[in-house]
């Protein structure tokens, strides 16, 4: 098996090699400027380079994985990073050949989110991105008090204005979408003065859900702003191997029992 | 009595049960949905189903304070608490049978305020709202300030502007409506070009509202910040149980004063 | 003179009385609630009524700056605070009769303006102010910096775009207003597809401005806010008593040199 | 060569001399005011006379240059500096005579660059510009990761909506400029009402986009509060001469020893 092994060693190296990296990230932005080529009116000549080229990418995408792939060590390893899952995903269903209109939409779409193999393959952007996912979490409980504020506005307002604008207020799904409007501020005060001339006092509705959301918006920001700086200071203290005042204290309190130790008649009655 | 007590300490297990909770949680969940499901039109089977699914989940809310309240040791205590009050309410209003358009809608607004009884099960959203309640004080001034500008402007806009649009400016209250809309920015300037035709300068008074009461929401939003920021370092210096800088000198300062008690002569005259 | 002594002593007194203060915020809001209730058309008899209520208002105020004028000990004092100064100038102004229509509006602004006087009142207001007009200084080389950045780009739109719609690049202060009305994203687009229609990369001057207008603008506020802590952060170690590091480091090296002097020979050449 | 040196002294007191920067900066305000004069529609006199003004400030600044220069010991230094660069193509281009249409125009931008001579020759915004662009660099990352987000759903855009409305969703530019507006809440709605009326279900693909893009964007502002505020800390204790806490550890490590040499028998038994 010495061979197999030599070839996988040579797969570990390209796989390491920089050049090889930026290689891929070539290809990668070059499907991306074909993308966005395709979306312009092409004349059949281009348009037919542009498939050969497609193809092309496509392949090369797959002797990547497969090198990626050969190159790991433990095969089993390959398939527990999250991104190695989606650009296998990516790849293969970008093999399957679509021509009716129905999956050809499917295998555009595929083609758009090779894009994202970006994330995948540049490093700085995966830590990115897994920085934000981890931030997700922290703003649990804040999105759920939003949903519950938008969920009770929305089903006053499919109670009272559906009446009055169907398409705006018809039913909780529309008037969640309005009231998110609402919260863009965009043309709100169109969709208040409508219902202001039914229900007089109606602005007091969307002043309030506005104050609520832009008050529960606020305490969000200020909530994830005291996180990050308490974590980063936390981080920093234990990085920079800086004793921390409980350790200085400590040290304080040996120096005084050392010094109390070496002269015990001056511990209890303190004499001049 | 023991009778009495053995009940009350079943309750008091109920209560504080956690699979009971999550079926509470599940019912107030199933209870919005159904509101959601009320601003769709339905058949008239559906809403029947509805209308004594709605009976099930009112007899149910009904016992669930019930038990509550039974389970309290101190039966006055279960008053003192806020949220225990608005569930009650919530729950006996939703009981007072109504059929006559009036009250109907007064009886739907129950229902929907059924929703808030979430944060009300949940600690971590009861701990959430009442962080957003104890940040309102620190607004007061800023707010009164802010609504004394809007005042003004609203008195001036009232004077000059009524004329021009009566629906905009015709009155006091109007104009304060009229400036939050500015202030969000929504098509202020087509309230601003309207008013410019008449009066070539009113550009100066629609820019210095914007500027005021960006200036007050900016200095609002620091304040908020530097406060929240205060009280977290303050709490965690006190929760980590860290010593003070001032503990640290005083600790000092006696390790001196030890020091020179065991050498006396060295205090007024150092000597080589 | 110990009569006019009595008398200012009584003036004083009645200055610095809790319920003469309250009196005087109440009569501010009363006129607050006056102004608001002259926007709303009423009846002749309640007009006639307001206006009386006017005089009222006018003549208390008068009387209020006189006891606050005798009440002070040192008369230039007095006018030494620019809040006395504006009240002053308020209700003399508001003294002088104005039946014709061209100072009669001048008449109504100083009324408005007397709500201001709640500022000038209530100390807690009057020390926002204050930190708000002290805060002002720091945005200036920001605020100059965003004012190159908008008559650059004003300069620009009124050179290229003034033929296409005079009414918004017409002049260099046109142009002004309608980069104003582009950085609070208010129907930019519209602006932007009308110039694109002859400009096809017109655009880009928009995107740009919206970049350097929201880059300098966020600058400024994270400007602010550290400005803000290290503020906090100075006075509160000075507040709280608090010895600074360099005060225990230089505690410590007292007492090493301490110790040093009692034992001089261990100091050149440690011995076990 | 003593003449020469003297003459070069000369210079080198001029260009540092307070009167001569102020006047510099009086004939840059100048030139900002006639900028802004000839967006009016003046007249003829008024036209000539600008004309020769605005010949007298090139000259001016011809000279102003050359005085620089000359003022410069060393004369490669000169063109090390950025703004020297940026100063002399402004002046220099404005020096050609322009007057055929096409090339009046780069004439008369290049006169609305000489605004900019303003950052040139104020060494306050000249640093807060220089601090800005040091900010840029941090940008970098979550840049591209929005512009990822920006390319994907453009693709997208394209492919599904160009038939709905080729002049919003036409290609993949028209797309980018149009998710921007959708970025800026300018009229959002109007956009998605349209591609909701063909495909349904389009609200989640605007809705995922602006909390895709909010959320990039708030961690971007996070991110740079965060360093900011990180730089300033570090900053401030090097300035202050502050001991760090390590110091004063270090310090009581070796206080520590002291005490232990002068007593070595404490050392090992603990003795009462």
């Amino acid at each position: 098996m010495s061979q197999s092994e030599a070839l996988q060693n040579r797969f570990e190296k390209i796989r390491s090699n920089k050049v090889f990296e930026l290689f891929v990230v070539g290809i990668i932005i070059f499907s991306a400027v074909m993308i966005g080529a395709r979306t312009y009116d092409v004349p059949d000549s281009v348009s037919r380079v542009v498939f050969f080229l497609d193809w092309f990418i496509t392949i090369f995408f797959l002797c990547e994985i497969t090198i990626r792939f050969l190159g790991e060590k433990n095969k089993k390893d390959f398939f527990k990073q999250a991104w190695n899952i989606f650009d296998t995903v990516i790849v293969i269903v970008s093999l399957v050949p679509v021509e009716d209109s129905e999956l050809a939409i499917v295998g555009r779409l595929i083609r758009i989110f090779r894009v994202l193999r970006m994330v995948s393959i540049i490093p700085e952007l995966r830590m990115l991105l897994n920085s934000l996912i981890k931030a997700l979490p922290r703003l649990g409980y804040v999105a759920l008090l939003m949903f519950i504020i938008f969920y009770i506005y929305a089903a006053i307002g499919a109670t009272f204005f559906s009446e009055i604008n169907p398409s705006l207020w018809g039913d909780i799904a529309l008037s969640l979408l309005t009231l998110f409007r609402v919260m863009t501020f965009e043309d709100w005060t169109d969709v208040m003065y409508e219902t202001m001339e039914v229900y007089g006092y109606s602005w007091f509705y969307y002043l309030t859900f506005i104050f609520f959301t832009a008050f529960a918006f606020l305490n969000m920001i200020i909530g994830i702003v005291v996180n990050v700086l308490e974590e980063e200071h936390q981080e920093q203290s234990r990085l920079d191997g800086e004793p921390t005042m409980a350790e200085v204290y400590q040290e304080l309190q040996e120096l005084k029992a050392l010094l109390k130790q070496q002269n015990p008649q001056t511990e209890s009655i303190p004499k001049e």
